[in-house]
């Protein structure tokens, strides 16, 4: 596969990874995800490089990972070579972070065509592994995610120090240097008010809850992103343990609250969801933020038994992509201001719809 | 037709005279009512009436009556020997007031298979003989109130006063007796606040406007009964000429409103009605206000263009009687309260979308 086309593959079709496979713990956790903090030895760390000290760096990295290109099915872009709204996709598609697709001369990825390898360079760090999988499989993702350090070590001597682990830019990604986070759909346990003092006991057990889009950003439709707060003191496969056992536990609480939800209000829960599903069937103008509020209802709805195949049939879950601006813009040659693109979406969703969620 | 098997027709469909006739200025005008207003001579009147003058009273009435039965395909019922249901939907469907439903053992009807004649008998004055007829029809409606008024007449001499005219229980009826009305739906001039002005304007030309269900009811879904407010100095065709030239400016500047509305706001609209459209085919809990008010988004759509013959293909003024409590407690056997009437409501208008209107 040639570069442009992998790029030009991840950035046109909503589904990916994610979608496309059997997601463990599904419709509760929606992927899971592995973040190896690196950083090479000798090298200027991003925050401290002049222009020339980060050219250097991404043509060492460059030079290093290339022989793992075509034996990972990996594609190198410099940011700024790509068309900004390829950048905000990758954003969106949670490849790559808000603040890798700024500053782009410095700024490079690594990106293997199934999307579950993205290696952010020189972002807060010098390298930043990453890997995806749908559903809950943290131990997958870890295993995808040290077979890639360790290819990208061969090359790139690492900056570790015996007693603190991997150094990195800020002191929370000391040690380990890996953040595990998975991401989910709570959409009865937000509806019965039981959110709040879960996440208030995952912060005492280490853990933090992020929004849809990491931190500070809102959690729309129900999805959260759960992730370990350091990585120190804690080795990796006990960390993503930890997680595991912790989401196992949420999964059960929040499919409990749904059994509870639809034994005790099955009409009420069915006229949501349903209601939700005829909007998106029928719109004429629809944001981004309802988009993702009516599928997270059509989600829940699905899960519940409220459909049958003949009204949704596919997956859902990469429908959040859709939803989403640039993916929208994607769809059209026309540079479209906000109001167009709420058209364009309720549009898509009404095909969508049409296909019983099947494909895009 | 034997009378019970009349009136159980009557009170099982949802459709009637005014939904399957032609009806000149729809979707607009949705029907034409005259109402006459009679009482007899030496009767004493309804509100001064004891037990035993009431009897009297009905038994003369539907002795006069009876000759006529047959040949004008009507049927004779005293309110009391209906079951409450069939009472309330009486008055759901506009044949008799909600008054008229009450103090039932003093009251009767006289009520044709077609639903184009209903005579109270007994109400505010010893008969109230009425004729509805669908659309812009107040010509051919007085011209049946006329004939029906004659052939009573023939047995029954009317309390009539040389100067005063037809001698009537509240003096707003003295002189023709006579109340014309038409039932118009108007959202495009309630979205852009043109009715207030227009009511007010109407009340100075001798009109009154009333919502669904006359005198003091909500103008819920947009729609708005207009009629004459006294019945003396003019006579009878000059009054409906009036009205329907009034209506017909209405008429126009409804339809000119929406033409405005489609073409400066065209996704704005279609929004609208689609998601009304769509929460009545999804809903599994259904108030009759909110069925009503989708309805009315929904008949806009319908004329604005938004919806395809797969869509809907039949009426839907006659969805506006389905949507009324008596008439879904009629789908069911078991008494229902509200909440579980909501229910089938819901169940109902699910069904009407996938039978795309054609029927009930």
């Amino acid at each position: 596969m040639n570069e442009l086309s992998l790029l030009e593959a991840i950035t046109q079709r909503a589904s990916s990874h994610w979608t496309l496979e059997p997601a463990p713990k599904s419709p509760v956790v929606v992927s899971s995800r592995i973040r190896l903090a690196r950083n090479v030895e000798h090298l200027v760390m991003p925050q401290f490089q002049n222009e020339d000290q980060s050219q250097n760096v991404l043509r060492l990295i460059r030079e290093a990972s290339d022989p793992i290109l075509q034996t990972e099915g990996l594609a190198f872009y410099k940011i700024n070579e790509l068309d900004p709204l390829d950048r905000q996709i990758l954003v969106e598609k949670h490849l790559i972070s808000p603040e890798h697709a700024q500053d782009q001369s410095r700024r490079a990825v690594l990106i293997s065509g199934d999307e579950k390898d993205c290696v952010m360079i020189n972002e807060e760090d010098h390298l930043r592994i990453q890997t995806f999988f749908p559903g809950l499989q943290l131990d997958q993702a870890l295993n995808r995610a040290n077979a890639l350090d360790d290819l990208l070590e061969r090359n790139l001597p690492y900056a570790f120090d015996e007693k603190k682990g991997y150094l990195t830019a800020c002191p929370t990604n000391l040690g380990t240097g890996m953040r595990a986070s998975v991401m989910l759909h709570l959409p009865a346990m937000d509806m019965t008010q039981q959110t709040p003092m879960i996440f208030q006991t995952l912060f005492q057990v280490g853990l933090v809850v992020r929004g849809l889009f990491g931190e500070g950003s809102e959690a729309v439709g129900h999805f959260y992103q759960i992730s370990n707060r350091t990585s120190t003191g804690i080795r990796e496969f006990e960390m993503i343990q930890h997680l595991s056992l912790v989401t196992d536990q949420i999964v059960e609480k929040e499919m409990a609250t749904r059994r509870k939800l639809k034994l005790e209000a099955p009409l009420r829960m069915k006229d949501r969801c349903g209601r939700s599903y005829g909007i998106l069937q029928n719109a004429a103008i629809l944001s981004t933020k309802e988009a993702l509020e009516r599928l997270s209802d059509v989600l829940l709805g699905k899960n519940m038994g409220f459909f049958s195949d003949e009204e949704i049939a596919g997956g859902l879950v990469e429908y959040l992509i859709s939803a989403q601006p640039g993916f929208i813009q994607k769809q059209n040659t026309k540079k479209m201001n906000e109001e167009e693109r709420d058209v364009v979406r309720a549009e898509l969703f009404r095909k969508i719809c049409k296909r019983r969620f099947c494909d895009v």
